[in-house]
């Protein structure tokens, strides 16, 4: 059991979220005299980099999520538990959680972002968000059922809305994503649904700005527009999305898609438990923080990660919410931390030291950015191959990634399309008698 | 598009589940002069003889389901429709569905079984099956939420009902289920969950006969018995679940074990569409047919597998619910009825060729039977592994699973411990006073 802090040897360091910043700090306080508290909604730590392989049945779920008291299971000074944390008492040091109260002596808010609509209710309640192994699966499940909807219609005006997928968001989820579905019709569709044509479906990626992969350089972004379209992939720029009914979306240049399916990846905000002054928040709903990864107004509080904005002079805006930054921050609050417990007077702002960018386009083409180096294509997606599969957690992940990647490659058809789960979306007008076939 | 009975060159076999009765009709019936449509509420095939697996978190769904399209992908006489069986009209000839009406020229009946609780109604809603993928998830996810839960609790009392497992019915089911939660007792609680003790852990086998694999030889029995018992497994003979009200269950010879979780293998019934004739339906409410799976009053219609039972003088109860049965049936019936469209006079019986059983019991033990020839131990448990791998489909399948396997053999410690979706079991009378924590 956990023990009070009257009866506690050692200063309890609790940790709000097991993403990239969570586990890392967790990590770097290894046997160190600090007892570690982990805290997450789910048991598993999980490899977002790769969801849309899940979402396209390219992986199981079970290959990019980790369980974290196996990841942590030969630290004695880390402890778990799986519960929601609901608000943080910044005067008692006390976190509120669904199986009860926690006190600290240091925490780290790490606890990510969700999607986020820019508060446009119809899309929050007809489209499908890409942030967790849970939605992830949706997808893998809708695009399936709606396949098989389509199978149902006898013309092809009432098969359109279920071969119309919109992925929104031209960032390297929409961009990885609409790319793997892209690959779906090109090799899956007519072998498995001989009744449907692939020149019926359509896969539409839609981005505000005026390219792909803005956060890339020129050359990359050009690069991975261009294997989009040769994938089929329907490029629209300079576009966003004004609404959606659940069956037909409206694009700000007037255009109407009907589509039964809206993937949103056009943006993410901070998500954290109550007790967070909203004074603090900045764009993006991420909480402040000054160089040092501290909120200002909460002492033995830090914030890392996609919930965080770390405003120094260089970086007025924050950091950019990639697991690389997260990872950076966790190992930097940990060693922060320790040096407050060794009364060091530890002043230096955390500085990100960025490794490059890069994003994946179909089965074997990516772009990536290294400072000034530029590499595409095949290479490129070995260099991508190859990094991801040295970071997903664990040996038996990464022989199992690693195998299925490699049927993948050589047979293009290698996919777990399973409807496990069905999920059922609000559904606004369908009829039941348009549902149906007699023959 | 299918086309009406009056438009169709080829006359149409429907078959009702794609287990392995219903996937052998299908193939079977490849390249032939007839349209199959095989109808599932599920877009996968499932390999039931490793649900435990999936359940105990040694493999992941995806392993061990295979999608039914990609499956028949290049058979061009084949068509798949994802929904659920209604109703069989055998005058009209015409099966409906969820998804609207097909008629049929021939049907097969082969929509397997479910979890029998023989009418004890607090038994079935508060105990777990495993007869399905969605089924043995919410065992996993349930067995690792009550070890949560059990962290949460102070003193051993409250922990007993969270760390108390009963396995129902001494099958193949309930012994590989109860020996895989029992290394999960040995091999992992201490690593994960330091703060629990292996001691608090108890595994139960509850078997209303006098012995363990009862289908099996007496040797093989008393071999299981053995195995499991060494594991740590409580095995109860003699002794059937009298009730269970959420807590507490109360077994017949009057004791009682405090638990949360009881997984019922203790029996299967027959599940079929309306139509049948109920005067038909034999014990476990399986369809009885004459010698050739013919249901005696419905022309053209045929039932096969678990939902079954095969009359004939020599099999008065039909045949044992297992795969094999099923497979050969399902080669018979495709047969017989290729026979009939030639005008051949096929009157021959199904027979069905015993090839042995085999159970295994833990990481590296099992028990095989092939008529009077007895393996044991490590050898059996290699030969289990061998039939099984061979016999899932798919070739990604057969190497994931292979690859898990040898990890798990090596590590004692691979499982994929993940709650993705969380059970929510109906609970009687838990207070959220007693589930939170305060430190």
């Amino acid at each position: 059991m956990l023990l009070n802090r009257s009866e506690r040897k050692f200063p309890r360091v609790i940790v709000i979220g097991g993403g990239f910043g969570g586990i890392e700090v967790a990590r770097r306080l290894k046997d160190k005299e600090v007892e570690v508290l982990l805290i997450d909604r789910n048991n598993f730590h999980t490899f977002q980099p790769l969801l849309y392989q899940v979402a396209t049945g390219t992986l199981a779920s079970d290959s990019i999520a980790f369980p974290l008291r196996k990841m942590f299971k030969s630290q004695s000074n880390f402890r778990f538990r799986m519960a929601e944390v609901l608000r943080i008492d910044k005067d008692a040091k006390v976190v509120h959680t669904s199986v009860g109260e926690f006190d600290y002596d240091y925490l780290v808010v790490a606890s990510g972002a969700t999607s986020n609509f820019f508060g446009n209710a119809n899309v929050e309640k007809y489209s499908l968000g890409m942030k967790s192994i849970q939605e992830a699966q949706n997808i893998r499940s809708y695009v399936l059922q709606n396949l098989e909807e389509a199978v149902l219609r006898k013309n092809a005006d009432d098969r359109e809305r279920f071969m119309n997928f919109v992925v929104v968001g031209g960032g390297p989820t929409g961009v990885e994503l609409s790319g793997a579905i892209a690959e779906i019709q090109l090799h899956m569709l007519k072998k498995d649904y001989p009744e449907l044509s692939k020149h019926e479906m359509n896969v539409y990626l839609v981005e505000g700005l005026g390219e792909v992969l803005a956060a890339l350089s020129d050359k990359s972004s050009r690069d991975a527009k261009r294997y989009l379209e040769e994938l089929g992939v329907k490029v629209i720029l300079n576009t966003v999305v004004k609404d959606y009914d659940g069956l037909t979306v409206t694009l700000s240049n007037g255009d109407q898609i009907p589509t039964k399916t809206v993937i949103w990846g056009a943006g993410v905000k901070g998500q954290f438990p109550e007790g967070i002054n909203p004074e603090l928040l900045q764009r993006g709903n991420r909480i402040k923080t000054n160089g040092q990864c501290q909120i200002i107004d909460m002492p033995g509080v830090y914030a890392i990660g996609d919930v965080a904005a770390t405003v120094t002079e260089k970086t007025p805006n924050g950091l950019p919410g990639v697991a690389p930054v997260a990872q950076q921050q966790g190992k930097y609050v940990a060693d922060h931390i320790l040096s407050i417990l060794k009364n060091e007077n530890n002043t230096e702002d955390f500085k990100y030291f960025d490794k490059g960018s890069m994003a994946t386009v179909g089965r074997n083409r990516a772009v990536v950015d290294m400072g000034k180096f530029h590499l595409k294509g095949f290479i490129a997606w070995c260099t991508w191959m190859f990094v991801h599969l040295l970071s997903i957690a664990g040996f038996r992940n990464q022989l199992v990634t690693f195998i299925n990647w490699t049927v993948k490659f050589f047979t293009k058809n290698s996919g777990i399309r399973l409807i496990i789960h069905k999920y059922h979306r609000p559904d606004p007008l369908m009829k039941t008698t348009e549902e149906t076939e007699q023959v």
